[in-house]
């Protein structure tokens, strides 16, 4: 491969920069004392003072997950980090430190990679994680494999732990990244606030310990669906869902692009993915933390239903579809 | 995309099976007590005895670090595995966890996935490690993710702690895999035992943490080349490194390589990448551990020389090269 290939107007690639150019940028940011070995070595090292550490691995792929037309490298480096972090908010911990393997061609301009790294650093510390370590290598489409640690203050909450009589809940914008991405994928770029919500969501990181801390039996972010990911919450608890279609209020930008492009509005929250919010249930007797609409029920048997049938509309995407 | 899309002979693809059916594969694997939550939730968790984890992560991609007609997709998941344990070894730690980011096109046939993750699951096992959980998602080219957690039961050796004085030593295979690589870029098969090195590293995973408590001032895995790799310790140290080229000894398989291709048999001992071995450096007084080979010295300076100048053979890989 030549290395001395340049990106538009003469700017550096990253084949100018190498593997241990791109880490050094990102080694460049201060450290906390938890971080006890950063980047740059074979390993991080990183304390682990609760004795357990959560740990989870996402892989997003130019094409399939973003589209460099479609989003500035910095945002696509914030929803990178936001799809990652909001796994650990998901179980109720707070993510401590991510590894960011990034494949790229080698014509790629410096400057993407360093913005999508920026965005990537800039959402960990909306929680106060680190960058501690990474990988560099080629490849023919923009590849990002981030893995996030982080650590619970009490037992983390599983997708198991759904019991009949729970009451169904989440917190946060739901359907609004779907409705961006609806809009982008007919070559709008308006409603603005939808848009930008497909491309930097904000996860309702402190909802996750709170929601923990509440007691929620069971507890999942939104990243395929409501439906979806409720569906891996009964299939893992083995218990239904039963969802109340009046429970659902639709935001106006939503209801407006609903209404324009002749979709039900209802579909967008029950099946847009990328909103990494919250959806959990919760005792009854307990009831759900500041900020949480109820939408449904835990119900004996098995699946997800909205007033009593299976949904009909489009389904929650799977990647493979 | 069309999940009913199907391999040869109609067996069943990635795309039949889907993310969650990949990491059931994955998780029907037994798990040690360590392993308080593995793979199927949002994230793993595992416990950290010793109050810190080591971390490393790398990605493989299809074309760049494997090629499917040169490996059986077992192979592929022990070398990938292989790569990711000795970055740990490398600390003077051992391996616990892993996560594996898979991406692939939908049509591979289920049979290549399954092959890989027992690569991995295998490989993890030799030292005790287990896969705790991933990512499958969809792409052109078949991407590997691996993030490795592990444990030192003493302070890790880095690569920055090399001083003038210490003796320079390499443990295991090297040049191995380099010269199993030559000959299968030449369309060959064999010494059979060097394109085996290739496609099976064997890291010397318990001479990681015997180094350490031998009291190894620096460390590395042997991954990019001897030379690149020294490189590494010497500039992250801020010392040189010199070798003595009479101080290593050419195996016969690759110096039959060597003369029938024309090249210096040393050139793969001092550049050839892929054995993940081990090389160090330890304070003169205390010597090296058994089955450690001394191949030079570290003095005041910087870069690597061979017999007092700068190697003039080819260089180490360099991913981006």
């Amino acid at each position: 491969m030549d290395t001395t290939s340049r990106g538009a107007e003469g700017r550096p690639t990253i084949g100018d920069l190498g593997e241990f150019g791109l880490i050094a940028q990102v080694a460049r940011e201060p450290r906390s004392d938890r971080v006890q070995v950063g980047p740059g070595d074979d390993c991080a090292y990183v304390r682990v003072p609760t004795g357990s550490v959560l740990v989870s691995t996402d892989l997003l792929v130019e094409g399939r997950h973003f589209r460099r037309d479609w989003a500035e490298a910095y945002d696509v480096g914030r929803r990178a980090a936001a799809a990652n972090l909001s796994d650990v908010m998901a179980m109720g911990g707070v993510a401590t430190a991510l590894t960011v393997g990034f494949a790229a061609p080698a014509d790629l301009e410096v400057q993407w990679a360093e913005d999508l790294t920026r965005g990537i650093v800039d959402e960990a510390a909306l929680v106060g994680a680190e960058v501690v370590g990474g990988d560099v290598t080629a490849a023919d489409a923009v590849t990002i494999a981030i893995t996030v640690l982080g650590e619970s203050a009490q037992s983390p909450v599983l997708r198991s732990g759904a019991r009949p009589g729970d009451v169904v809940a989440f917190t946060g914008r739901i359907g609004w990244a779907g409705a961006g991405l609806h809009v982008l994928a007919r070559g709008f770029r308006s409603p603005r606030v939808l848009v930008d919500a497909f491309r930097r969501p904000e996860p309702p990181y402190e909802a996750g310990p709170v929601a923990a801390a509440h007691g929620a039996t069971a507890m999942i972010d939104v990243s395929d669906g409501l439906l979806a990911d409720l569906g891996h919450v009964a299939e893992a608890s083995g218990v239904a869902i039963a969802l109340d279609a009046a429970a659902f209020e639709v935001a106006p930008p939503i209801a407006d692009v609903a209404a324009a492009t002749n979709v039900d509005a209802l579909s967008f929250l029950l099946t847009g993915g990328d909103d990494h919010t919250l959806a959990a249930t919760f005792p009854a007797s307990t009831g759900v933390p500041d900020g949480w609409t109820v939408v449904g029920t835990v119900v004996e048997g098995e699946g997800v239903t909205v007033d009593g049938a299976p949904w009909e509309g489009a389904g929650g995407h799977e990647h493979y579809r």
